[in-house]
């Protein structure tokens, strides 16, 4: 049996997200073949379970960790130290120590690249992991690092990035020659900053890559290309503003839908549309970003992860696990050389 | 009479978007009190304005320029010596030497900073011009800035944006206390960049500013801040992403709406909704960002703005002459030092 370690104590909800998102995903897997090693504090994940028989006894094994947890605010660096005996340091370890095949945490995204990183260790010629996400475009999916795990990156970094986007589309959306663009504030050669720069050079040098230039915020959905490259602080600005763009305009159409008779009718008459929207672009739906890069699987849930976020950011461990994804990405990434930082 | 400074080449689309944008401003503004200083090719501007009879003899005066436009792939601090005789320098200076109440340019961004800040200067105490955006949010409008035009910022730059950002949402939105918030990866103090954290202790420390701490792409859309403080690239990034993913959404429902009869139908009831909601984020319509921190009105419209976009950008300008926007920014800023660069 495959196993999933799970930090059950991590995000804004903790254990009261967990818990029932565990459930969730048991209740609605298809074929539940994976037993789950949850890190937390055992007596009140114990007391959680009780209000949860789907999650029944053989699909668990509990880990009782210290009573204090990595908080959000916590300096990343630090937690190597002292994060020992937490529940995100002893689900990462556990995976590490090969007793596990995945780990699943809403906590500290910081902390968890940086014990990730420490415990697992990256992939031959990756020098940090990165998050990464698939977002919605006009004609399929786009994917996007990093997130959010590396504020600042060098013009090296961006290229490893690059070829992990690139290695990430051909696994998992199956693009032999995947089409690979630099998020910058202008497609002309001479806008952004030096990293953007030396990056551009680096990659148009680079054999093998698809490397099409700069592209802006608006070719993140439109299609043109299939992976976009940032540093972890405008890839997390921008994922975070869509996401607000998405509310804003759901919550606006749902005001304005309610505000007469004949719109309710054309709703109701529209829900099928309404309905493929949401499936679309609900981030909660597309909620679990994995860190690419490692030599495990490591999945980020989102720190205000509800049970239907912490569901599907198991199964999208769960699914890398069962499609062999570190292998194939260990395979389209042999050769690629490191900073040695 | 007062007067707009309109350069006619700048943008994708040219004079061929300029003129029909006069023209369709024109058409629709209710007391059209403005002349309109068009610089470029006249000979260009005149074939144009033969098919556009709404922009009468007297509403305009044609100012010839070199053939040389400054391209979008130039570099901007080239143009402070080269771009003299190009239609974006000669409209800003028509308007730094009084000849005109403000400027209207669909061209380079980094040039229309550079030149706009050295033709016609800044507010005592601002160092550099910020391009500012009033973006929908759950409760009105967010002031955004920088959107482009300062790549790279210090602390002390992003406090001044801080400051101009207040000024703007107390003038434009009768705010007397607006909320302000620095865009960060997280809300915690300790996330972010070493400026960021630095431009925290100052904002924290500078009297008289409601200043709510860090905040997230979420939070731009949601109505907890009255302003968002970015650098150029963070703010190009999300208002680009923002801008892509409003045309995911719509294009996605358009074609979900057409696939069947009941839709078809459910469209056509619910139209009152599509309608409020692209008056409501539709970029088109919200083109036009002033150039905030100048002694005059600049206004920068979209790179590739189309005739409804460049008759928007128009009105931001004439609204903003009107309503005496540049006194009163400089009286809220008064008092206000800057680094002296």
């Amino acid at each position: 049996m495959k196993r999933i370690a799970l930090d059950v104590m991590g995000g804004d909800l903790g254990i009261s997200a967990s818990v029932p998102g565990l459930d969730r995903y048991i209740r609605n897997c298809e074929s539940c073949d994976f037993v789950f090693d949850l890190f937390g504090n055992e007596r009140e994940i114990m007391k959680q379970l009780r209000t949860f028989p789907a999650v029944e006894k053989q699909l668990y094994s509990i880990h009782d960790t210290s009573d204090s947890v990595i908080q959000a605010s916590e300096k990343p660096a630090i937690t190597v130290k002292k994060g020992r005996g937490t529940s995100m340091f002893e689900a990462i370890a556990h995976v590490a120590n090969g007793k596990a095949d995945a780990v699943v945490s809403s906590g500290n995204t910081g902390a968890f690249m940086v014990l990730s990183k420490f415990l697992i260790g990256t992939i031959d010629g990756i020098d940090r992991p990165a998050l990464v996400s698939m977002l919605p475009n006009a004609n399929g999916k786009t994917v996007m690092l990093d997130l959010g795990a590396n504020t600042l990156c060098t013009s090296t970094k961006l290229v490893q990035f690059a070829l992990m986007g690139r290695a990430v589309a051909r696994v998992l959306l199956q693009l032999p020659s995947p089409r690979v663009g630099l998020l910058n504030i202008g497609t002309e050669r001479s806008k952004g900053t030096e990293e953007l720069e030396e990056a551009y050079t680096l990659l148009e040098n680079t054999a093998d890559i698809q490397f099409v230039g700069f592209v802006e915020g608006t070719d993140i959905t439109n299609g043109k290309v299939d992976v976009v490259v940032t540093d972890g602080f405008s890839g997390n600005v921008a994922l975070k503003t869509m996401e607000g763009t998405v509310k804003y305009i759901t919550d606006f159409m749902r005001k304005e839908f309610a505000a007469s008779v004949v719109t309710k009718i054309g709703y109701m008459l529209s829900k099928r549309v309404f309905d493929a929207l949401r499936n679309a672009i609900d981030p909660r739906v597309h909620n679990g970003a994995p860190l690419v890069g490692l030599n495990k699987v490591a999945v980020k849930s989102h720190g205000s992860s509800d049970e239907i976020r912490v569901a599907n950011a198991i199964s999208v461990a769960t699914n890398l696990v069962t499609s062999d994804f570190i292998p194939k990405i260990e395979h389209s990434l042999a050769g690629v050389h490191s900073e040695g930082k």
